[in-house]
C-alpha cells in the first residue's frame, strides 16, 4: 500500500481539507504517478457539494491531472518511469460493450458505465445493484500520488507545459470531442456559450480548427478579454446583436455549467445546425420546438471524450501552440478558489501546484 | 375570377361553416384543380383556433388535397387536364434562397418563408414587414376549387385511391422526411410516439423501410389496434416496459401534437441516436441534459418535407401498398370531426369527401 496525502470533502457542506489515505500498489498493467498539477473543474464543485445527488464521501476531487511516472507494473508497455503523463475523467471502463469496442469508453454501456477518476463508477452499486470495478469510491488528483491502468494514462507532448496541459484533460477534450464529432471545419461560424474554463478552451480549439468564433457571455468584463484572445464576443442579453446573428451559426456549444435558457441561441443556428450542451447535466429550461423544427435544428448533449480523442486534443494543442489560460494556486487555497469559480471570478482555469502539498507532509 | 364554395372559420371561437369566395383564374404556370378529397390535419384545428397566434380570418383550412386538373395555364408542362393530382402544405416558396436552391422549400429562408396552402406566408407581413407573395391570406382545401403553381402540384400514383392519398400529402411527408433524413434503414428499431394521423403513418412508413416499429400511446384501446396493424405497442406510463426498452432505439419520432414530456423517451434512445419532434410546435417540457449527454443523444425537430420528398412518399406508399387508415366524412360534419380529433376518438384520419359540398351549391 502507498500512503497518500490529499484534500477531501467529508460532507456536502464541508470545506476541503487535508486527508490521508492509502492506495494499492501498481498491479501488472498499472502505472504509479506522482501528481505535479491538477486543474480545478466546475464539476469538482458540483460533486463536492453533491449537486448531482450521487457523491460518495470522503470526496477527493481532481480529474485534470498531470504527473510523472514513478513506478510501472511488470506488464506495462506504454509508459516508463520518468514519463510526463496525464489522467483525465476516466480510469477504467468495461472494455467489452459496443461503446468500448468502438473506442467510446466515455459512453461505456456496462451497468456501472465507466469508472470515474474520483467518486467511483458513473452508475453506483446503489443504483444498478452490482459493481464491476469492485470500488464504490475512487480518489482523484487533489493528492500527491495516483495509480492508474496504463491504457487510461495519456502522454503529455513535450511542447506543452505540464501545468497548461492539465485542464486539456477535461476542459479540452470535453469541447474538442463535440467540435470534432459534429464536423466543425475551416470557415465554419461557431458560437461558444459561456466563457469559463470549458468555453475559452472550446473557442481556442475551434479557432485552431479554422472556424470563426463568437463567444456569448453574461459578464460584460469578459467581452474585452475575449477580444484580446482573438474572438468576437456578445453579451447574452444584447437583443440587437442576437437579432443580427439569427440563423448564422454552423455549430454552437454551450459550456454553461447549470440550467439555462437556450432558446435565444437555438435561433442563431442555421438550418440543419446543432447546438450541443456539455456544461449543464440537469433539466434545462423548456425549448421551443417551433424554433427547432422550422429549420430542422438539433439540440444534443456530449459527455467528455474518449481516450483517443483525449490524446488527440493534447497533441492538437501542442501542434497549434494553444492551451488554457491558467492561474496557479496552492492546494491550501482550494476553498477560496471554489468560491471564485462559482462567482465567475476566475480567468480562466485554476491549476493546483501539488508541490504545495509537500509542506503539509512534513517535507 | 372563379366562384368557389368552401368552409371557413370567421373567428378563433366560431364553428366552421359555408363560405363563398373567389379565386383568381390560373395564370401561365398555374393549374386549376377540382378538389375531390381533403384530409383533416390536427394543425387545421390549431390554426382555426388560433393556437399558434398567427391565424388570419376568415380561415379556410385544408392541406391534404387530392383533386382532378380542370384547367391549365398556357405555360404548364407537368400536368394536364384530367390528371389526378395532390397539393400539400405549401403552394409557393421564394425559389432563390439557399434552402430553396437545395430543394428544401419547406425551410425557405425568404423573409416570409414559404407560402402555406392556407393562412398565407409562414412569416406574415405583420411580423417581417414585407410580403413577397402579395397575399396575406390563402384559402385551403376545404373548398371545391383550387388554383396552384404547377411546381407545387404532386402526381397521385394510379395505385393509390385518391381519398387514401390525401393524408400522405401532410401526415405522410411530415413523417417520411425525418425518417429518411436521419437515415432509418432495414433492421433499425424505431419508436413512434403518439398514434394518431401522423403516428400511424410514421409506423407504416418505417415498417415499409424495414424497421422494427414500436408505438407509444396514452390510449389503452390503441394497443390492440397497433398490434392489428402489425406494430408492437406500449402504454406511455408502463414503467416496466419503458425500463425494458432503455437505450434500445435507433430512432424515435414524436408525433404528439402538443407540449409533452419527452424525458422517458430520451432514455430509450441508443448512444448517438435521435428523437425528432414533428407534432408539437411550441415550448416543450424541460429535457434533462444528463440523459441526453450521457449517450450523446440528440433531440431535433423537423417541419413537413420538401416537394421531392412529397412525391417520393406518394410513390413509396404506392409501391409498398400502404396508406393511412381513413374515415370519410361530409364537409358538413367537420365541426363534429374536430371535436373527435381533439378527444383522440378518430381512427386514424378523417378525409372530407368534397362531393358533399355540392348539395350546398345547389347542384
Amino acid at each position: 500500500m502507498i500512503k497518500v496525502t490529499g484534500y477531501a470533502a467529508k460532507h456536502s457542506f464541508s470545506r476541503l481539507k487535508k486527508y490521508e489515505f492509502e492506495r494499492e500498489d501498481a498491479k501488472a498493467h498499472e502505472v504509479e504517478i506522482e501528481v505535479l498539477y491538477c486543474g480545478v473543474c466546475h464539476s469538482d464543485i458540483h460533486q463536492v457539494k453533491n449537486e448531482w445527488h450521487n457523491t460518495v464521501y470522503p470526496c477527493v476531487p481532481g480529474h485534470e491531472i498531470v504527473g510523472r511516472v514513478t513506478k510501472v507494473g511488470p506488464a506495462v508497455r506504454k509508459h516508463a518511469v520518468g514519463d510526463l503523463v496525464g489522467v483525465g475523467c476516466m480510469i477504467d471502463s468495461c472494455g467489452q460493450c459496443e461503446a468500448c469496442a468502438s473506442g467510446d469508453q466515455n459512453y461505456c454501456m456496462a451497468p456501472n458505465s465507466w469508472l470515474a477518476t474520483y467518486n467511483g463508477p458513473m452508475q453506483p452499486k446503489s443504483k444498478v445493484g452490482e459493481n464491476i470495478y469492485g470500488r464504490d469510491n475512487t480518489f482523484g488528483g487533489y493528492s500527491n500520488m495516483l495509480v492508474v491502468k496504463e491504457d487510461f494514462v495519456l502522454k503529455i507532448p513535450a511542447q506543452l507545459k505540464p501545468e497548461v496541459a492539465a485542464p486539456i484533460l477535461c476542459a479540452g477534450v470535453t469541447t474538442y470531442s463535440p467540435l470534432k464529432h459534429w464536423g466543425v471545419k475551416a470557415g465554419d461560424k461557431v458560437g461558444i456559450i459561456g466563457m469559463g474554463g470549458l468555453g475559452h478552451m472550446a473557442a481556442k480549439i475551434a479557432k485552431a480548427m479554422g472556424a470563426e468564433v463568437t463567444m456569448f457571455t453574461r459578464t460584460r468584463e469578459k467581452i474585452e478579454e475575449a477580444n484580446k484572445l482573438g474572438f468576437d464576443a456578445v453579451i447574452e442579453d444584447d437583443k440587437q446583436a442576437l437579432k443580427d446573428l439569427e440563423a448564422s451559426f454552423d455549430f454552437m456549444l454551450s459550456t454553461v455549467p447549470e440550467k439555462h435558457d437556450i432558446n435565444n441561441y437555438v435561433q442563431l443556428l442555421k438550418r440543419n445546425a446543432a447546438l450541443v450542451l456539455v456544461g449543464a447535466l440537469e433539466p434545462m429550461a423548456p425549448v421551443d420546438n417551433m424554433q427547432v423544427a422550422f429549420k430542422r435544428r438539433t439540440v444534443a448533449g456530449s459527455l467528455i471524450g474518449n481516450l483517443a480523442e483525449t490524446q488527440e486534443v493534447l497533441d492538437f494543442c501542442a501542434e497549434h501552440n494553444i492551451g488554457p489560460e491558467i492561474e496557479i494556486i496552492r492546494m491550501q487555497d482550494i476553498n477560496d478558489a471554489y468560491n471564485k469559480v462559482e462567482k465567475g471570478d476566475v480567468r480562466f482555469r485554476y491549476v493546483i501546484d501539488m508541490a504545495s502539498l509537500k509542506e503539509e507532509m512534513g517535507e
